[in-house]
């Protein structure tokens, strides 16, 4: 039974995270909402999220789909994906060293979101732009180089190619779309602290170029990035 | 060897989390920064952050030392603290589901505290003051209830009690702590949500009453919720 990836179909968003490990790892999955069949749409992911027999329901996409279990929560998805996609290691404190990694790429990548979205996502980001080039200030000057500065840390104490011992792992794979999504949207600032983080640097480069990464990333189950999504380029907020 | 926690010793904070399950399970543990002696203060912790000799280094507190072990990031301190302390069932599908919930509880509480920092964490709350009272309309309008529906629901499909199984999880301890926070610094808002979300409030007080969290409650180990934490009364946000 392949895996169903239950998510917006127009955004990569968080989604894309578990996106990339999935077709990195060749795993047969079905990205329900972008199908065209009748199985396709969005329907089924809002059924399955308001189900009254599903006692175990997310709260929002995305969610996966492993035949009865049903994960929630990006970074908790990943953590239930990794061992069954060999992206991550066997021991206990690889497997928590991982999770972290990825839980601190998840708040940067909620602090980029929260760039155009200050007030909320109640509001549209025309209603807030002056509060949006305020904490975008914050968070080219200080946010981007703290975390970029972290992960070349943790990189070069770990030879430099990989941020958890010889192997890919999924938070390689989430710091990869971390760096793509930075520079779509703060094209300037993230090439400024990539200048200063070349292990980060290199690692989107090392990622992009895996053969079914580099596959995906050039065919049409890639979404492109957009000002619908969590990256957006606002050249306003890289001034 | 006791746990060791090392978290801002002003604050409840992320570190509250860790320290209800270490309480609850009655497990032996050293709240580092907390200690007057000569091993105290936040010098241990700053310095285990910056250590150069730590391959694995969290970026931020809290994080817990077990021995040879540093786990940071509260919910992957307390995914690595579930099975030690009898605090999270013993299959897969509890475990993942567990942390889904600790995940879910842990994007509220960043909403709470972007109630009072909108702007970011670069700036005083006094320099945010009118993007905080528009943040907080949304977050008193939409979100809390929201997410105490969200949880009401939960508790509801598994007898009403616990939200995971028959045994209290670590994710029952951090939704008491949410539901405190909530109490504190939105006492209009919430209370007006937990009328709705009645299983939410129970829970709320049943956590209370546990006699180690009676004790911990009550004790000066518990810092008291202020103007610093997370959880932050200012009127005019709950207006």
């Amino acid at each position: 039974m392949p895996y169903e990836l239950h998510y917006w179909p127009m955004i990569q968003g968080r989604g894309e995270f578990v996106r990339l490990a999935l077709e990195d790892a060749g795993a047969p999955y079905i990205d329900v909402a972008r199908q065209d069949d009748e199985a396709g749409g969005i329907e089924p992911m809002l059924d399955r999220l308001t189900d009254p027999a599903n006692p175990r329901p997310p709260l929002a996409p995305p969610f996966l789909r492993d035949g009865d279990v049903v994960v929630g929560q990006t970074a908790a998805i990943l953590l239930y994906l990794g061992p069954r996609l060999g992206l991550v290691g066997t021991s206990e404190a690889d497997r928590i060293w991982t999770h972290q990694l990825q839980l601190t790429i998840a708040d940067a990548v909620d602090e980029a979101h929260d760039t155009h979205h200050p007030l909320g996502v109640g509001l549209y980001y025309a209603d807030q732009k002056p509060e949006a080039r305020r904490r975008a200030e914050g968070f080219r000057a200080e946010r981007i180089p703290k975390y970029l500065g972290y992960f070349e840390r943790v990189l070069s104490a770990n030879g430099g190619e990989r941020l958890v011992g010889a192997d890919l792992s999924y938070a390689d794979l989430s710091l990869f779309q971390l760096v793509d999504g930075l520079r779509y949207a703060f094209p300037k600032a993230s090439a400024a602290a990539l200048r200063d983080t070349p292990r980060v640097a290199g690692l989107h480069q090392a990622v992009a170029r895996r053969p079914r990464l580099a596959a995906y990333l050039a065919s049409s189950r890639r979404v492109p990035f957009s000002e619908d999504g969590i990256f957006r380029r606002y050249p306003e907020l890289d001034a």
